[in-house]
């Protein structure tokens, strides 16, 4: 007698991905009740420092594991699964972490990057991008910081945060420890999704900031390797739709199998073997395993052009920005569309709070919002119409 | 200057209509706080009743208004503008109305149906139909009812209740009052949405009913006309879903107008300017108008026969459940796309729980479960390939 | 035992859609033949001509029926059931009617309208609308048109055209015999549908044009009333879409009933007791049914506005252009749809060349390109966002 | 001044697919004209051979180029890109030509295959499988077959053939050359797309069949090696769907940048510039990546378990099953999408007979009713509640 599959097993040779695989079992344990408290998930990230995958993508120069992009996106994508907020947290603060990489002095990266691993440091980007809600003045030796900034996920959690202010000569970068005086969480975060990301609103009050934090100087030129910042970004999203995805689908599965009744008129003895049932899952299931492709190519095609640092040319950074936006458009479309479609097939019995389904179609509601399919897709389509790549800006 | 239009607004014809929409806008000044309380709406349904819409569809020999199907449908409209519970509660008392209508003796109708204008009871079905878990046996000149019924919206606020069983000779129907000795409420209802219809359980403990209450007699013929019940329920949801679809874009439209901002990359100073809102804006409500063309429709059919009452042929009856499926499928499908899609053009500050748009999804997300569209396709199919109609039977 | 039911009859009341249908049944025996043909449709014309339909939107006042548009858009309908050619060229030819209608002279019309009835005359317009490539000089007392006008359907049957030219002090509009020496037909019309509209090139070598035969002067006002054009032509096209895509069901369905195989791994008997195929044509029918609800609201609203002459406002005009873009998007999509999917439950052996049924994607998706749904759309949308209207233009 | 970039470029590393690149140039020069003609594609079929494509999947050993399944699925996709017949063929040949790796003796492959290489055979599949029309009978030391089999692509251009009856001991396959006397064709193909793949009705009158020419013994056991066969045809089939795809959009392209104008209302001084163009193609684009994604890693599971020949275990079949199943189904989606959608954004002049822009349709439609998506959809439905493969058997 044949049983359900397992559906979406992390790929064997990836230590990472099964890693996250196991502590995904342990987010799941009470991912619905965090869904409904929201506020910071004090436990779960205590979890994620505890699995060892949270420094696994700093290098083994400093002590981390130098895991590969293809397995910190795998990661994300096991954690949305069953936790959009910790998929989220975990994959956005490999941006800073990208930044400093990309930025930092040999001296920063032998003084941040050690004592990351160490600590187990959970970074967060707090630098204003769409909004320029902050300000910082020169006083004295330092730098003093005042403002806020909206959608600051993770800041309610993290240990390290990027912030970035324009002044003379441009754009300043720093980062700095989470606990720095001054700086305030406003936990106003009150998203339908997401819930404990934390994505509302930081507070910069006289936050003074030492030379030595800075990232770069105002005038320095942004590569086409820092510019990837805005591809992880969607390519962390696609995964958190990806998983969004998996995890609904899965668990409407197992909910199917295990308690759902053949419809009324349905004439079957048993919910699974309806056409309509098996034709559905099928259906959601093909839809997922593309999405999925698109999104471990693009994956792929980013470890292979990382090593080229900033070598990195204007036209390689384009290619991968064209394998990104299609691999965020499918996602985030898949995504909403299992989430939705899955409770059709589970049956009324399975709409409930206490079940708590409902949460992955708002992670993925909420989440698309923040880089609308509509412009990728035109991005995509002045590609392929001219052969002229995305300019690299925020979302692009 | 231009101003944005009023959105489906009510029949300027239809007194019904335009009372409905004039309580609407009362219901709104709340309804995204009871969404989230779920329970009880208890100033609701007061409200309900002062505005004289309660008992509007009994007839006027009984003191109502005799208000045509149309009408009532088009109220159950407007209230799921902005609050699904209601618009819900509202619609589905006319089934036990109906059933009463039509199989209750002369002098029970002058009994209750005075009464209930007297005192705007509001009705609720309690009587099962899927699964057979309440008995009642014969105790003296009574009948006493044990067991529960699940999915029982509108038990927790009605005044009277249909309740039903299976006994010697067939099934047994009766109306009783909500208060009486033995029927409890489990306050279980537990929905991702439709918060406050209080589609629990209800428990009958030793619940007495006498012979006058009973509705007919088990071997009773099921006239057509009994069986539209089934038809009006279909036609009350598809109620439920255009008036949240028409809910969810009209509130989207008017956040979109006064606090959208344009996406960074547009290149538009207003977001109302960028081809991409106007579009989707215009492609979902083209879509609600086909949905309320055809609900409108099958309402003006079923206004048309309904007069026939007992003599209403099978045939007639089987055209009309054409119509009132294919209405309820297009409004369900329109009620999901409108209530997810009008996200993408308000934008990312629009999808929080504050702001509760996503009610709209979540209401007809769960009420679509309820009735699978996969079967009425089928009988829409199995109709126009061979010309058979359904057998009337719940949900058909 | 049922049997499949008569789908999508006219309406019993109306005499002109009546006629329609038996008309179609004769249309509908080399329908495919002259598909496959294209040129010119010269037994059908002569056979729309002996129906009676040709002249019936023509007033009684000068012998004609004075058809309601609601009549004459259903026979567009009923004809596009089987040939979307000669539906369109009759529906088309009610635009030069109307532009006569409005602008012409007493004198004109009681010149022209009882010629067209008793003469049975086919009209077309030949007018540019996009491209001004024909233009009109004076010579002596005449106009001397010369030049070309592309997608000129019609113009290869008709008896009298409406040309136009740019000239001192605006745009002229004539009506003159299409048999008019210098009049010339390229016979170039070569589209992958409508294969017999003849939308090809019209030439013009020298044609006089007498002023008598002047349609007002190139100062006049275009009034709203005048500027309906643009939404017939939209109104035309949305019945030739859901006609379209009424043929192709109902063709499809009786292919269906009469010799579909139940698939391979079906486990039924009749390929129409398979879940899938009825499922797929109930759905099919309902957004037939939801597109044809709104084209017919869309045509109810013109009759009501038309008696308003040059009386109707722009508010009353841009109301009706909001209604008709909403019909023709819905009617383009849903024939698109049908015409496509219909094949995937009628089976592999459908899709011959002999049996024609892929005629109605090839009509629809030729049509839908003349007039983009995604301006529709936005044009709808900005009425939404801010309550303006499409100002009057050629398609809109 | 970027360029339109070059769109599906072959793999550079794969000679296969670069030289079907360079033969689907060639191909490309009467597509349009050997579509409407139908028939045998001999000039085509010729060029195939010249290639040295042809005979590419055979081993080594054999004098063959021992290709893998990805390089001849990529070739079946490329010339799909403007030939879905020839691709049709090309691809489908591989099916006789792996049930004769599979079941023929050591003697007949030494005889087989260096003939196949050295002559360059085509080979083509007339062995029924829904229908059983032909039967065979023993005479003397041969077997004489007789009757006819529909949908027997390819016979009419093949140089050998395979055939199959039902006699004692179960069925039998042979393999025979196509020019034998009695194997007629009806040349009766009629299909509304993939005109020139022959798929019309093969006769046989009397063909004598020697021992010789049997594939192995009725009694033998179908491996699951051997019944990866309705795999490859799912596979094939997937490729000549996404090759229409791409040919479609790439075609598509460089139409509308080359001559597609502005829309009237559009505001856009080149069509290129409309946010609906460029959204279009970048949607468009996104979908058909996906389905090559998914048909690759299908491919690539397929290179990899194919060397394990009869000790495939069943299980491994059934995973490859649901591998292949979700490729198909997405690229026939895919197809058909894009198809038909392309047409909007080039416009209404590209939508003509000389063009030819609609064979994709055509050709997509056709033949994707041979294996209906729905049933590949429920056997992965199956599989995901309750982890069953498909049983072997055609089309699965």
């Amino acid at each position: 007698m044949p049983e359900p599959p397992e559906l979406y097993a992390p790929e064997p040779g990836d230590v990472h991905a099964r890693r996250a695989a196991a502590l995904r079992e342990v987010l799941h344990a009470d991912a619905v009740a965090r869904d409904e408290a929201g506020g910071q998930p004090l436990d779960a990230v205590r979890a994620l420092k505890a699995s060892g995958l949270n420094a696994a993508w700093i290098g083994r120069a400093y002590g981390g594991e130098g895991a590969s992009w293809t397995s910190i996106l795998r990661v994300v994508r096991e954690f949305a699964r069953t936790d959009g907020s910790i998929a989220h947290l975990y994959g956005y603060q490999h941006l800073p972490l990208h930044i400093t990489a990309a930025r930092a002095t040999p001296a920063q990266l032998a003084n941040w990057f050690p004592a990351s691993v160490r600590e187990n440091w959970l970074w967060s980007n707090s630098g204003n991008v769409m909004s320029r809600t902050s300000t910082a003045r020169r006083v004295g030796t330092h730098w003093v910081l005042d403002g806020h900034r909206p959608f600051s996920s993770g800041t309610h959690v993290a240990d390290v945060i990027q912030v970035s202010w324009d002044g003379d000569g441009g754009r300043y970068t720093a980062v700095i420890p989470a606990d720095r005086d001054g700086v305030g969480i406003a936990h106003d975060w009150d998203g339908i999704g997401q819930r404990q990301t934390g994505s509302g609103t930081v507070l910069f009050q006289g936050v003074r900031i030492a030379d030595e934090e800075l990232l770069g100087r105002p005038g320095d030129e942004v590569t086409p390797f820092v510019s990837l910042n805005s591809l992880l970004q969607q390519l962390v999203l696609a995964q958190v739709f990806i998983g969004s995805a998996q995890g609904a689908l899965a668990e409407g599965r197992d909910y199917t199998v295990r308690e759902s009744r053949p419809w009324i008129h349905s004439g079957v003895e048993r919910h699974t073997d309806d056409p309509w049932v098996q034709r559905r899952y099928g259906g959601l299931h093909i839809r997922v395993q593309a999405a999925q492709a698109l999104a471990e190519q693009a994956a792929a095609q980013l470890d292979e052009l990382y090593p080229q640092g900033h070598g990195l040319t204007a036209h390689a950074r384009g290619s991968l920005a064209i394998s990104a936006a299609a691999a965020n458009v499918v996602a985030g479309e898949v995504g909403l569309a299992v989430a939705e479609e899955v409770f059709e097939v589970m049956g009324a019995r399975s709409a409930t709070r206490a079940r708590g389904y409902d949460r992955f179609w708002r992670n993925v509601r909420t989440h698309t919002l923040h880089n609308p399919a509509e412009y990728k897709k035109r991005t995509l389509g002045q590609w392929l119409l001219d052969g002229s790549h995305p300019q690299p800006a925020p979302y692009r």
